[in-house]
């Protein structure tokens, strides 16, 4: 079932998109199965993370590429929920860089809240999965070794465009990355180091996970950079595809060096 | 202003410490002003952060100790939300970890939405600030490199006791943490090398800061390990002072390796 969330009246809730071109809510407190017309309805982000947990270097492929050894335990990092955009969002690349990557992901979007999860339980966390772009200012990644400026930009965090939350096997599904449609990116989930299972139970010993949650699971080989023009699409296998566009910040640099 | 955050009755507020024990809601919605004896709140966290950015290396001072060369630009990183506990609640050594340090900062409470703000404009943009202590598993953090994973465990973001809304000057306060009674660290935030009115702007120029967020602005030196039993004490020159007892958490260790 694909979910997407949605906007109609003031009212935020999860929908399916139906025939006839409607949004039919999931069962909701209030009961309403009323369906809204796809022109009354506004789609937002797929979910409003308290958290946004990565793992770095979860691809095989992609440490090979980089001539690194594989972690010995998952490596994670956080990007700011105000990183998050929608499907169609624009990316922008901000003042500070000169070099703005794409790094195409699966997500998976918590449903249950859980601590200390152990692997084999982890799917009962999941509510489903969806697209990402891991958006990376490439140089003030090398320059500040932390990531959370290079990757905590606003607009750096793309998910979308729906929730799939029948995903038979998460740890078989192709992604592709193109940009103005040219593949850049061709991988499969099955060449992680840790699986989404792993991932959830490995994130779930250090912090509690929370419904809306989402956890960003690496990138395959064939990272590169944007430009502002540019058409940006994560495409995986069952999910759906995730575009987005790339425009330029015009405003000044930041004042304090 | 001290400004404490109170639950009474289910309802959730802002409130002031007056006379006869009671806590005074800030001017609400609803336009209630009673009083209500502090037998009948719990006292909670200052604040429900959409994200905990905190400054690394920022004391002069803690640079050196730690014979580093001082940043070029305010290095940061996050915290999840997930970690945050208020004055009183218990800091869990994690399964994990051989090595937990306190490191006590002065932080920041946003009061206004901003981006892009400039230093000048910083102050408009505060709430307040309270005292916080940024807990790290420095066995952790030397291994992944990376902070999310040792700086992001539950408890390890304990702030409190209050917001102080008239700080005169944060640029002029003394920071003390003991442990155990024990002066541990003692520094004062003049030695700061980027001051919170430029952490601030440097932080608003790549991500949108929202009400309730919280920044951390570093530690000056003399951080050191915590172990079960321990009490732990950041007081900040007219502000207050938190305090937190330190456990061992005793479920298993992450069976991902």
């Amino acid at each position: 079932m694909k979910v997407f969330r949605i906007k109609h009246n003031g009212a935020i809730f999860y929908a399916t998109f139906e025939e006839g071109d409607v949004f039919k809510p999931l069962l909701s407190k209030n009961g309403n199965q009323n369906a809204f017309p796809i022109s009354e309805c506004t789609i937002l982000p797929i979910a409003v993370p308290s958290k946004i947990i990565c793992a770095g270097l979860n691809y095989k492929e992609h440490a090979r590429e980089l001539n690194m050894d594989l972690p010995e335990e998952p490596l994670i990092f956080l990007k700011p929920p105000s990183s998050v955009i929608g499907n169609g969002g624009k990316i922008i690349i901000p003042a500070m860089s000169e070099q703005v990557d794409y790094e195409g992901e699966l997500a998976i979007v918590i449903g249950q809240a859980g601590k200390n999860i152990l692997p084999e339980n982890a799917a009962k966390h999941v509510f489903g999965y969806t697209c990402a772009n891991d958006v990376t200012a490439r140089d003030l990644q090398k320059k500040d070794k932390l990531f959370a400026r290079a990757k905590g930009f606003d607009t750096f965090a793309p998910i979308g465009p729906c929730i799939e939350t029948a995903v038979a096997d998460p740890n078989s599904l192709t992604l592709r990355t193109s940009v103005n449609g040219k593949v850049r990116q061709e991988g499969n989930t099955s060449d992680m180091i840790y699986s989404p299972s792993e991932l959830i139970s490995f994130i779930s010993h250090v912090m509690t996970l929370t419904p809306g949650d989402v956890i960003l699971t690496g990138t395959p080989p064939g990272i590169g950079t944007l430009s502002a023009g540019d058409s940006v699409e994560v495409e995986i296998e069952g999910i759906g595809i995730l575009t987005n566009t790339v425009v330029k910040d015009e405003s000044i640099r930041t004042p304090v060096q």
